[in-house]
This record gives C-alpha cells, sequence and structure tokens, in this order.
C-alpha cells in the first residue's frame, strides 16, 4: 500500500485475478456449498475482530478471511437448487458489468457527470421496453428496487392529484380528504410500505380481495372506490400486480385499467418478477392492458440475469415524477435541458450507481432469442414440477402455476381425515406436518425452498429462475420432498 | 453461450481477465482521458442501436463497445485532475468487494438469505462507529445514498411523534397540525426532497439562516421553532448538517442538540461527507455534539474510498425506524429475532445488495491509520490551495475552509471598481468572468472543478478527495486557473 494513494495496481491486478479465479470455480461448482447457509447466528460476527485494524492489513489475508468467514455464511443465491423468495442470477456478463461499474465509479447524477452513463440507461430501457411490448411514451429510469421504484411512483401518483401536496405538505390541511390507494390481498408489501412512507397511511389502504386464483377481484375494486367517493375519501392510485409474491398470479389489468381511466386514477403496475416473461413471444399476454399504465415497474435483478441491484420504472408521466421530486432551481436550468436528461429528477436518490451498463451486459450477451428461450425454459420446468404434484396422491398444489413458481403442500393420507377442517384453513396438524417437511428439505443443504400462507394454508413454493437449474435439479427437488416426506409420514 | 444457462465458465474468466486488465491499465493512467467527457449530447444514444439484439452477441464485441462507445463518454472520477461535487474514490480493495457481491449475488433482506451479509454489516458498521467516536448505542443499516438514508431517518423521526401516521396518514385528519422541519439555508437538496415524499411539503420546511461561516445560527433556530409552537404548528426535526455540500461548513451541533433535547426534537446530522473526517484524531471534533443526535448519515462512498454505492445511517432509535418501516406481521416473528437482525425492516427496500462487504474490505486494507493518514493529507492539500488562493491578488476565497473543499473565485483588477455592487452580490461582470473562467479550465481535459452560489455570488469550488490527487495536480489545477484567468483578463 503506497503511504497515499491506492493501492498499487499490479496488487491490484493479482488481487483481482486471485477474486476472478476463485468466482470462475465457484460459478463452476456452487453446488459444493450448502444452499442454506448453516452458520449458527452470531458465528460470523463472533469470528471478526470487536475493533477495526489500525494498520492496513495485506489484501491476501483477507480475501483469505472472505474464503475462511463470509463464505460459510451465505446463502448461495446461485445454487442450482436455489428455489426460495424468486430464484434469481447474477449472469456473468452481469458480473462483468458489475465489475466495470465499481472500476469506473462514476455518479450519474448529472447528464455532464457522464454522458454515457445517462445515455446508456435511455437506450438500454427503450430497448427493454420493446422487448416487453410497451408503447413509444413509456421513460424509463432504473433504481435499486421494486421498493423504491413503487414509492416513486405512488409519490407521482400522488403529485398528479393536483392537491398541491408538493408545497403544501399533507399535515395541518383540513381540506384534504383521505387519499385511497387501492392494491390486491396479494400485493407485495413494499406497496403498503410505500403508503406509510407516503403519509397515506394504513387506513388510506385498500386491499381488494382476490378471486380463486388470487387475482384481484374488479368488481370489489370498484364496489371499494364508490364506497370511498361516497364516504368523502378521495382514490387517487390502483396498483395492480402482474406476477405476485405468493402465487405469481396475475391481476386482471385491462379491466382495472378500465377502471383507472373512469375513474381518472393513476395505474401503477408491480411487474417486478414477471415482467420479464413478456419478453417470451408466447407470454406476452403477461402485461396485458398494461400500455394503459401510469407507470410499471419490472427488475431486471430478478428475472432477466442481471446482478441485484437493478429495478426499472417506467412511466407514461415523466413529468409528474419529475414534477414530485426534481429540486432544481429556475436559475440552474440551461438550455440543454431540452437535449439531456439528468436523473437525479427522477427519484428519490441524489447519487446513481451505473446500473445501466451491467443490463445493456446482460442484453446483449443473451439476445433477445437467449433471454427468451432461458425464461421459458424456467416456465417450463415450473410446469413439469406442478404435474409430478399433481399426479402424486399426497401432495396437491394450493394455486395455478401461471409461471415459474409453484405452491403446493404435502397432504399425507394419515392426516387427511381432517380435509374439511383444512378447507377452513384450521388444518393445523397438516400446517405443522409442512412446516417440519420445509425444515428437513432445507437442511439437505441441496434445496432451498422457501413458504407463504395461502387462504390459512402452510404453503410451500418453489421458485425457478436460477439459469444453472436444470430438469436434473428439480427433479432431485422433487425426490427430497416425496422422501422426506414418507419419512415424516413413517413417524407420524 | 450455452442453450440454457449461463456465459460458460471458461469464456467467463477470459472476459473477466480482459476486464480487470483493461481497469488496470485504466487505474495506472486515468489521466490519459480528459476528465469531463467530452461528448456532444446524444452521440452516445447514437452511437448504439435503436433495438437490441436479437440473438446473442460475443461478450468481446460487447467489451469492444464498451472501450468504443462507452468509455469516451464517461466523465472520469478517478482522475486526479477531478475536482467536482465531492471528489471520490471506488479503491481497488473496495472494487474486489464489489466484484465480490456481484458474483455472490445475495439479497441480503433477511437474515437466513445470507447470514454472513448481516452480520458482516453489524460488525462493519461497529468498526466504522468506533472510528467516528460515536458512542455504543448507535445502530447502523448501509443504504444506497444520502438522500435515501435521510429519508429514512426523518420517516423515523416522523413516527416518534406517536401521531399514529402510520396507522392513520396525514391526510383527512383535521386533528394533525402543520409538522415543522429545520435545517440549514446550506443544507442538502435531499433533505428538503424527503419532506416533499413525506408529506411535510415545502411549507413544513424551515431553511434556517446562517452565519457568516455558512453554519446554522442557532438563535434564528430556537425563534423559528418558538414562532411555530405559537402558530400551533408541529415542529418534530432539526437536520444540522455537518460538512455542507456547497461549503463543507459546520453546524454548530452541540447547540443544536441542546435545542432538540429541550424542545423534545429528533436530530438527524447529515454528514455524508465530513462525518469520515472523524476517524482522523486531528479533526475528531467535526462530530462534536453528534453522540446526542437520533440518527446521523455517513457515506463511505463520499470520503471513505468505497465504491458507490454506500451510505451507512446510524441511530440511537433503532425502534422507530422499524417501527416505522417495519410490516412483518406478528405471526411471521419467530423465537430467533432476539438473536438475529432482519435488515428489510430497516428501511424502503426490502431487496439488499451485499454493500457490508466492500466497506468491510476497505476498512481493513487501509486500517485506520491508512485511512486516517489520506484524509488528512486531502485536507492539507485544500489548505495548501486555500492559501495560494488567498496570497493571489487576483483570486479570493468565499468561505472558510475547514476540509478537503476551497470555496473561491477570481476578482481581476479590471472588475474591481464593481466591489461595493459584488457585496451585494450584484456583481454581474465577475460572476461572468468567473462562469466563463470555469468554462475554459474545464475544457482543458486536464482538470474538473464545479461551482455554486454563495450569498449570490457564482463560486467556483475545488474539492478534494480523490486518492490519486497529489500536489502536483492541485498545483496544475492553481496553474491552469491563474493561466486561464489572466488571459480571459487580457481579453476584457
Amino acid at each position: 500500500m503506497n503511504h497515499l494513494g491506492d493501492m498499487p495496481v499490479e496488487e491490484f491486478r493479482r488481487a483481482a485475478i486471485r477474486a476472478v479465479d476463485w468466482i470462475t470455480e465457484y460459478f463452476a461448482h456452487p453446488e459444493t456449498y450448502p444452499v442454506l447457509s448453516r452458520v449458527e447466528p452470531k458465528a460470523v460476527k463472533e469470528a471478526l475482530p470487536a475493533s477495526p485494524p489500525s494498520s492496513a492489513e495485506p489484501i491476501d489475508e483477507i480475501l483469505d478471511d472472505f474464503e475462511r468467514i463470509v463464505v460459510p455464511g451465505i446463502t448461495h443465491w446461485n445454487h442450482p437448487g436455489f428455489f426460495a423468495y424468486f430464484s434469481i442470477t447474477g449472469s456473468g456478463p452481469g458480473v462483468l458489468g458489475e465489475l466495470f461499474s465499481a472500476a469506473l465509479n462514476v455518479n450519474g447524477m448529472l447528464w455532464q457527470t457522464s454522458p454515457a452513463a445517462t445515455e446508456l440507461e435511455e437506450v438500454t430501457l427503450d430497448w427493454l421496453r420493446q422487448l416487453l411490448g410497451l408503447p413509444v411514451g413509456f421513460e424509463g429510469v432504473i433504481m435499486d428496487t421494486a421498493s423504491v421504484s413503487s414509492l416513486c411512483a405512488i409519490t407521482a401518483a400522488r403529485h398528479a392529484l393536483d392537491l398541491d401536496i408538493r408545497a403544501r405538505g399533507m399535515a395541518g390541511r383540513p381540506d384534504l380528504p383521505l387519499l385511497c390507494l387501492y392494491t390486491s390481498d396479494q400485493a407485495h408489501s413494499s406497496i403498503e410500505k410505500a403508503a406509510l412512507v407516503l403519509g397515506i397511511g394504513q387506513r388510506g389502504v385498500r386491499k381488494i380481495a382476490t378471486d380463486p386464483a388470487f387475482r384481484m377481484d374488479v368488481t370489489r375494486l370498484e364496489a371499494a372506490i364508490s364506497a370511498d367517493r361516497a364516504a368523502g375519501y378521495r382514490p387517487f392510485c390502483v396498483v395492480a400486480t402482474v406476477g405476485t409474491t405468493s402465487t405469481t398470479s396475475i391481476d386482471p389489468v385491462p379491466a382495472i385499467a378500465a377502471v383507472c381511466q373512469r375513474e381518472a386514477l393513476w395505474l401503477h403496475v408491480d411487474a417486478a418478477y414477471a415482467g420479464s416473461a413478456a419478453l417470451v413471444p408466447e407470454y406476452r399476454q403477461v402485461l396485458d392492458g398494461c400500455a394503459m399504465a401510469d407507470s410499471l415497474v419490472v427488475n431486471p435483478h430478478k428475472w432477466l440475469f442481471t446482478p441485484i441491484d437493478c429495478s426499472v420504472l417506467y412511466t407514461r408521466r415523466p413529468d409528474d415524477l419529475t414534477g414530485a421530486f426534481s429540486l432544481v432551481p429556475e436559475y440552474l436550468r440551461s438550455g440543454m435541458d431540452g437535449e439531456i436528461r439528468n436523473y437525479m429528477d427522477w427519484g428519490v436518490s441524489l447519487g446513481r450507481r451505473f446500473r445501466a451498463l451491467k443490463l445493456w451486459m446482460v442484453m446483449r450477451a443473451f439476445g433477445q432469442e437467449g433471454l427468451s428461450k432461458r425464461i421459458a425454459g424456467h416456465i417450463q420446468l415450473a410446469r413439469q414440477f406442478a404435474a409430478w404434484v399433481d399426479e402424486h396422491p399426497e401432495f396437491e398444489r394450493l394455486a395455478p402455476t401461471p409461471l415459474s413458481t409453484v405452491c403446493f403442500r404435502a397432504v399425507p393420507a394419515a392426516l387427511r381425515s381432517d380435509t374439511a377442517a383444512s378447507a377452513a384453513g384450521g388444518d393445523k396438524a397438516i400446517d405443522d406436518f409442512n412446516r417440519e417437511l420445509l425444515r428437513r428439505v432445507n437442511a439437505s443443504g441441496e434445496v432451498f425452498l422457501s413458504h407463504t400462507t395461502l387462504r390459512g394454508r402452510h404453503t410451500l413454493r418453489l421458485a425457478i429462475g436460477n439459469l444453472r437449474t436444470t430438469e436434473r435439479h428439480v427433479a432431485r427437488a422433487w425426490e427430497i420432498l416425496t422422501t422426506e416426506s414418507a419419512r415424516l409420514t413413517s413417524e407420524l
């Protein structure tokens, strides 16, 4: 280490090649690690010194500790047996993009702070717009996560109300009615969280009931809007979901969009996970109706093989977005403003990593056909797994499987007598059985599934989204599930 | 490219080594590029195809295009002549951390989704807390930017009001008085932006006037609070700044903290830039009084050599932060919750990159002494530059230089007759001179400075924060400034 300055470049090069070699080996064999980390709480913490080093430490010791202390505490999202939450992949081209972004270390807050960061973002997001089949007029911006994208979208929706909330705020205003936001009871928690931040409050959030396939019931949506208007409240935004977190159900966006148009409500679509499926020609219809949305979020870090974080917010009403967020005084506006875009005006964050680079590299390295084939392949694998569940007498699916995630549970014959109770959502024995089954399956180290609750039932979820996952891995998950279920049944 | 799956690992390795070699060369000679990109608006856009590729493209072609199209559109934040905004460095160890984070691609939303991500964050932020001299009890969380950290802090402040805003919101509540937030007229725009998002509105933001050294005037703060209380409003939060964006002035936090304690207001400290200086023993006092703050933000991506993005929010009141944001239903809480931390409950974003890794690598690779020497070195360079300005008859400083940023302007003798007008902030000729001077200096390609407005005067800023910047580069900046100023004067 130089006395003043960064590490010597030759030392950087040597350490970076060590890192690349480690990553290459890791990418070649992620399944040598247990997918779900086995460390006990505080084990990582206790392996580290309680205080920072006073002197510089050799980079090789730091890399040794990375391998020795950090890696065992990693849950391996790269493992082909990772089926939890939404399974993701930071593909090779995406990792290269991240490496260059880290090295360039630009802050893309203004056009001039790196014109390529802004313009590559515009171009890449227009490419993605075309792939998703969204019409011209949808302008995009990259945020870190869908939570923030949706927060910004709903902020724009509130701004579009013309209630002067930007200037006058919401407190101390007897003139302001309760503002109402509508989403389904299957919506992601980030929508409610956005409402909390924005001062809408839980009281202003209507979680519209869903149909048996977990899709927003539009009749109930209309009824809720009417009731709120009758009460003197002010409906302002509907958030539809394309690919809910629990079951990947797809809200009926065309019907919801018609309601929004009639009622003059902002329509935001949370397509964070499932939006990417629209680039598969056979699944383009997942975004049906979304051309009428005011805003839409899709996360390339979820199902477009881009390393976390990369969430894209599209809007047809960029003026409402910048109107809500921009704080550039008039005297700083320049003649160039018509020609260029300053993305700092498009959301909460002033500082902005150069995230477009990784997405651009992924889109080029795979091409539309490559992306499409892989997403279609994941859907195909999920269908296969769903078929196995359906064929098995002691398992059942608990939701349709429109995309790459299967919701199911074990229903051992020995516990079947409780079917009536189960239908009422009260089958504690079956819930406990599945809870223990999941624990044992995840303890295998070969697969990692997560759970949800559907109509009161403890539900297992198998989510496919990793580029390394093949039929062999899905079959192995099924083998472990059925074997452990049989073993657990024999212990009943 | 495999038909299904990621790029073959050997191809990844080869491309990654090409990337490392490019970066090594770049890090060795960043000054071979003009610091401020010279591309015209839309040049990058027009060099790229209007539509995405349908088929996969070879990775080497993508890397060729990166060098050919992207790099010329980069403004080089790594250039030793980058003196704009706040100059930053993504150091070598930090880039390695980013590379590993991208490859591991974990989402650290829950402890179990990678225990090491959560626990390394806890340990690293406790190390940083110790380095900054903050007392035990300050708990940290990493966000992307200070904009988001401050938004979350002020959300917690609003939550701490016990006005039930989480549940009942802010609209349609005649019981709710105007909520007032206090900050200085030198505060960063992110504070006002947070107020917009939170529904405080511009009407609820009090920009307290500053003293001649651009520090918040505490007497005026107290008067504003009294006036608001008398009007029936509800003061709730003061945001003090340690290192303002324009001049790096440091608000009198001890006195502000005393006011906050007496008035029962949440004190948030924006130390995004200058907080890091507290790890230099001689500058520890920059955080004087901050032990009494309720929350404080410091950005390792600003002056702690960590690649963008990495912003740390500390709070002594984590329960108010999680109380504002957590949406985990009671039935999902587990016996393990006492032992572990789920960072998704600590802010807006559910998804979380593994950002602690790069910070950990930086802190170890430099050690406290290494970090301290480099920051002290930057401050020393700024003092040197300030002394040159002070000694020059045709330049003047426009603010004190407490840290590593110098605010100054040229005052050519030929325009001096207007001194009285200038004092009134009306010296358009001097402003125009400095505007043109900045344009010419930045066109050199050797240095990049930015500007601000102080008391109505167009002010040049030279900010030092890059690890590659040495006295030679600062001297060269001064040479270019004085040469161009003389040339411009001769044209008057």
